[in-house]
């Protein structure tokens, strides 16, 4: 017992193996946070690797992974012969972003209360954004619009027009499914730019792609059930569907994207199909026309459902577009969505779902219990903006504006990328994949290396992330849309130090 | 067995004891939806009651029950001595409302899908609001401020500066816990007007109560854990503990409010208290201040939470208000929960959450899992609105309106529902308790009297709804601060007619 407490630093880790995360995540979380929280000094020696095995009872290996991982976010340093230390000074740039201002300041005023297990379990799940979204010039940020690019000064005047004088109704609880002049513009907008008509009626108005996964997902499932999601994946969607009650199934994509057969040998009883046909998040594959009408099919035949996300299916460079499912729905079992914080810039949280019109009853119902999330604020102004025309004249804008930056991107990484990261170009979309090169690879930790470009600025995604298993492909998604030309050279240039100074010694 | 099938239209009704519904109101909702839906026509006749009661293996009381009910509603008619019918001829204002039109436009497109239980159980749950929220001059909506009274030009004027020019900031994806402007405004507003400090960093700007309560419950029990709710109370707070994953247990409360001895015989494991102790929704009790001790002294001694809803807080026309919770709270149990949508205009969609200190690290990492429902694009400008003094302003002006709105309320009343209602003054609020009078009582049955009273185009709420148990005391629920004085005379001349027409034969 005695020889169990010598000296060692009250870590406070507590490993639970029914979380969803590994127990390598969770001590990684938790040791972070102590360091954050200052419950682990700086310059605080921790026990041997060997010693914090035998506590936490798991393989030594696990939590020499975990320290490694933190020494490379610069949490920890190692000082070779004598252990693994609390950092010094911790970087600025971790310490700068807000959240941990305010944590660091709480943690001398209040003590941390007793909360339950799954609360704790996202609490040491929980790494803040690692850069502020402050600077205008950050590279890469994933899934964000150039909100340079879009007009708020016409936008400010449609929201003072919008808000004037309005009507009794706008001034009222927002109606269950929106605006309806925005429903109507939607619906429009759909049959001109995307080919398939739709009831206004049947759209509703949400304030993000979980919100309408949820709700769809609610409405078909019984709890419990299970559904099917692409792997790798994204992890909103996921977490929507875990609100919803409902079990999401991973399925391992191929070059063609969804395969059904895979699907039905992973699990036969699904009834729901989450898929990004377009342009599969995050690899950006189109799915096939046959499995396209494999899907379509199996759901006609099965009573199934598939929500077709068609997030960034409106940035196409090249190439003619496939006909989104939903277009060739014949028997009503497709929901569509899109999303105009994507479109247009980040903070406008509206998106929208068009469902099956057997769905509307459903849905109706639902929204009752848990009203929109979706303010009706700028719902008004958008289907202005809809209406007149400029949502088609920004598409056009920007669609140049993308194109010229992922090529500017593709360039910059040839130039100076060879033997780190490779990078192919997309037809489509608003991000683009960078692969390690063949000899880099072994060495190559995306996780470690988005913590790195964080610290120097750059926003990356890992792409292992995108996958639920512990064996996902390794890359980093760079995220050009928001990035202008002239910032690209500098901020691959910046890459390139950072992958040089993380590659082992003797490689070039 | 060809006994069972004589000539009974297939009505479709399933009913399911483990649904919270009662079977009384599973037989409503499914008979409604199928008159609605045309698959019962105009002028069919109904199997007799028994055969009925039969069918579906239930009391020939509950089914007799369900059809008065309906047919107070007007879905049905009663023709003594031949049986009971679909009504021939369905009241406008029922089909007028526009989920109505829909719902008959597509019983002809599309067939009903199989759904999942939980989904079907929602369904026949369901019933459409009673009247449309089009008209100006609806009498008395619960929970809605005066919409004219709001300065909306100021405030499209406020809007037109937040978005004309935006900083990268506030065009990206919304913080969190909200805009840091708003935060600011609303933490020195507290200080100003409710008597307490907070910190802008431990307030949360959520879409309305509901995402706040489930937030904050998410946070604090375990899964499945009881959180006590005041019985009667706002039926909302318990779908968004069932969102939470949690329990509601009601508490009835007495004449001095929610009661810790009664709560505690209750469920004396409940870790989470939800009261509304400036102005007890729906009675207008005010908590006493032992009682507020009491509450306070549990939370201390035993780690337990407490949400403060303050909803109608700042209408309060005489005598002097008590501290709210938060003011006495010394060791950091409370949240306090505020709407603007209830003070400024229903369609804002923006309330607030402030947490205590030792929460806000779990509540961001609770928010990076599921994002904010609430929109930025007005937070900015409601930040300037209440920094500029026009929010304080506002309250001033409604006050004096509600007020007098008030009085004229209770004086109509005591002039024209002498035998039928009454209705006491309260000191603070945005509505009245009617309640029927001592000879009408055994008559009254307020779901009755609200539908009647939404056919002639009064908003009113049934109290009896307000109580999750079937003995909730009768009433009606009527707000008063959007309706003008002038509009009160003639709704309360109306409701008087709606009433006598309802009241026995004999009684006067």
């Amino acid at each position: 017992m005695a020889q169990r407490h010598r000296k060692t630093p009250r870590l406070g880790i507590v490993l639970d193996a029914a979380q969803p995360s590994s127990l390598q995540a969770q001590i990684v979380g938790q040791l972070r946070r102590a360091v954050l929280e200052q419950r682990l000094g700086a310059g605080t020696r921790l026990p041997s690797s060997r010693l914090l095995a035998e506590e936490l009872d798991c393989a030594r290996g696990t939590v020499l992974t975990a320290l490694d991982h933190l020494i490379a976010e610069g949490y920890l340093v190692s000082r070779p012969g004598s252990g693994v230390f609390v950092a010094p000074d911790l970087p600025d740039a971790l310490l700068r972003a807000p959240g941990m201002i305010r944590e660091r300041r709480q943690a001398t005023l209040v003590t941390t209360p007793l909360l339950p297990p799954r609360t704790q379990a996202v609490l040491s799940d929980h790494a803040p954004e690692p850069g502020p979204d402050d600077a205008g010039s950050i590279a890469f940020p994933l899934g964000q619009p150039d909100r340079r690019a879009f007009p708020f000064a016409l936008w400010a005047r449609l929201l003072e027009r919008e808000w004037r004088n309005p009507s009794w109704r706008d001034a009222g609880a927002p109606p269950p499914f929106g605006h309806g002049g925005l429903r109507q513009a939607i619906a429009a907008y759909l049959g001109a730019a995307r080919g398939f008509v739709c009831d206004p009626e049947t759209v509703v108005i949400t304030a993000g792609v979980r919100e309408s996964v949820s709700l769809f997902a609610r409405i078909v499932l019984a709890d419990g059930e299970p559904a099917w999601v692409e792997e790798p994946g994204y992890a909103g969607i996921d977490q929507a569907l875990t609100d919803a009650g409902v079990r999401a199934v991973p399925i391992a994509i191929d070059e063609s994207g969804f395969s059904m057969e895979t699907a039905l040998a992973m699990a036969p009883d699904a009834r729901l199909a989450i898929v990004t046909p377009s342009h599969q998040f995050p690899l950006g594959t189109v799915l096939s026309l046959p499995r396209r009408l494999a899907l379509l099919d199996w759901a006609e035949r099965t009573g199934g459902w598939i929500i077709e996300d068609d997030f960034d299916g409106e940035y196409r460079y090249s190439g003619r577009p496939l006909a989104p499912l939903r277009a060739l729905d014949r028997s009503g079992r497709v929901g569509y969505l899109g999303n105009f914080s994507k479109l247009l810039f980040p903070s406008l949280r509206l998106s929208f779902l068009v469902l099956p019109a057997s769905l509307v009853d459903a849905a109706h119902a639902m929204r009752a219990r848990s009203p929109a999330g979706a303010s009706l604020l700028g719902q008004g102004a958008l289907a202005r903006f809809i209406a007149d025309g400029h949502l088609t004249a920004h598409l056009r804008r920007t669609r140049l504006l993308y194109a010229g930056r992922q090529q500017a991107l593709v360039a910059a990484a040839a130039r100076h990328l060879h033997g780190l990261l490779d990078i192919a170009p997309d037809p489509g979309g608003m991000h683009l994949i960078a692969r390690p090169s063949p000899d880099f690879e072994p060495a190559f930790d995306d996780v470690v290396v988005a913590a790195a470009a964080a610290r120097a600025g750059l926003r990356t995604a890992p792409l292992s992330r995108c996958y639920r298993g512990p064996d996902g492909a390794q890359g980093l998604i760079l995220g050009y849309a928001g990035t202008p030309e002239a910032e690209i050279e500098a901020a691959i240039t910046t890459l390139k130090q950072i992958l040089e100074a993380l590659r082992p010694p003797g490689q070039s």
